[in-house]
């Protein structure tokens, strides 16, 4: 039976780890790391496969503070968009799949979503992605979810890009710790945001400028898409031999 | 005359620069960081005393990418909440008011307008910060705006914690290159938050939970509002010596 979110006492420490990589991109983890950040007892680590210093694009310079060798069992898993080379990469792939295990929550957001499907772990799952990329959901086995909201299927919480980030940690967070602990984040970080310009989902912004952003996306989605796919039939074909 | 926020060609590359320190606030500048790290032609640095490693609260190490002494002239220059010590510190003073001086936008986030606050920029200027310190702008001559949004005096920006962090992004980058700019970045970035509990703010929070948060960053308040005070006066005499 899987591992699901359940409450966690307010005395245990709640662990959430949060891969990094070269080429991760810093503002997909950046509201889980707030949310959890300023909640009360909630202990961070940054993963990956070494401490060694690595740059967040754009322009980040971080490393992760515990090594896949050394990362504990975690309540919280959490990816970002990772370059494709990563999402193929069996290194990283067995250790989410390790950790996703017994973790009661896996957070993904934009482009982390393909780490968790090239995985394997999305196969027969709802889950959302960034718009850009979000049918190429079905090539690792999810159900494609439209709308740009959080989508949860079991342990899974799937999020687009930015302010998914922040409002999937919210909804894991009620989950692990309590309304009133998710409550008083949202309170602390001041979470009323007014968009300037409502055109923060392609329905606002209506097809053009859908398309403009599509674009610009395109090679990148498809360099993901194309190793995401790869990855998930090696591993699907790994578990079935 | 000061220098003023007016578009740059969009052939010039927009140079944002980030101030990092040890104990800085990461949450405070991922919002701009975002931003202008989604935008076309932006170069960002991380700027500090060094670029020796440092540790961002909660647990994110990072380092400047840009010393001050290496740092250029930047058309935006970004502080989050920083320890008290560092709000009282003539290097990072010096450093913040030199750059204030030629950039044309100053974001200031949460306590990162004590900083400013501290180094004279605010005198007379109407000002936000996050609710829990508000009242302490008046220390460093500035004028406190309650609200919660973001507050444009001349060239400076200031903002709320976390989200204002995106929206005085978005107001700079709008006067900067264009709201064409700016309305593609939002969204890139799918700028259409959910909060999901509807109390991000003191007045939908109510009392008896803003109370628990003003509480909660009362030593830390106390602490920046001192040394902010110091600062400023200490400055304030220089500048009339």
């Amino acid at each position: 039976m899987e591992t699901i979110m359940t409450p966690i006492p307010p005395e245990q420490t709640l662990k959430v780890a949060i891969l990094v990589c070269p080429g991760f991109v810093p503002m997909d983890v950046f509201g889980a790391h707030t949310v959890f950040g300023i909640s009360p007892n909630v202990e961070i680590h940054l993963v990956g496969k070494s401490t060694d210093e690595l740059m967040g694009v754009p322009t980040w310079p971080t490393r992760a503070t515990t090594s896949f060798a050394d990362c504990p069992d975690v309540d919280v898993l959490v990816v970002g968009a990772i370059p494709h080379e990563v999402v193929d990469d069996d290194e990283v792939l067995e250790f989410f799949k390790a950790k996703a295990a017994s973790a009661p929550a896996v957070i993904t957001v934009c482009g982390g979503a393909f780490l968790a499907g090239a995985a394997g772990l999305l196969d027969g799952r709802r889950a959302t992605t960034n718009f850009q990329m979000l049918d190429a959901l079905a090539d690792v086995g999810a159900i494609p979810i439209v709308g740009g909201r959080i989508v949860i299927d079991g342990k899974f919480v799937s999020a687009g890009p930015v302010t998914g980030s922040f409002e999937a940690a919210f909804a894991v967070l009620e989950r692990l710790r309590g309304i009133d602990v998710a409550k008083m984040a949202e309170l602390t970080i001041e979470y009323d945001p007014r968009p300037p310009y409502g055109v923060g989902t392609p329905e606002l912004a209506g097809p053009e400028m859908t398309k403009a952003s599509i674009e610009a996306y395109g090679p990148l989605a498809t360099a993901i898409r194309e190793h995401a796919r790869r990855a998930f039939l090696r591993h699907r074909t790994a578990a079935s031999a």
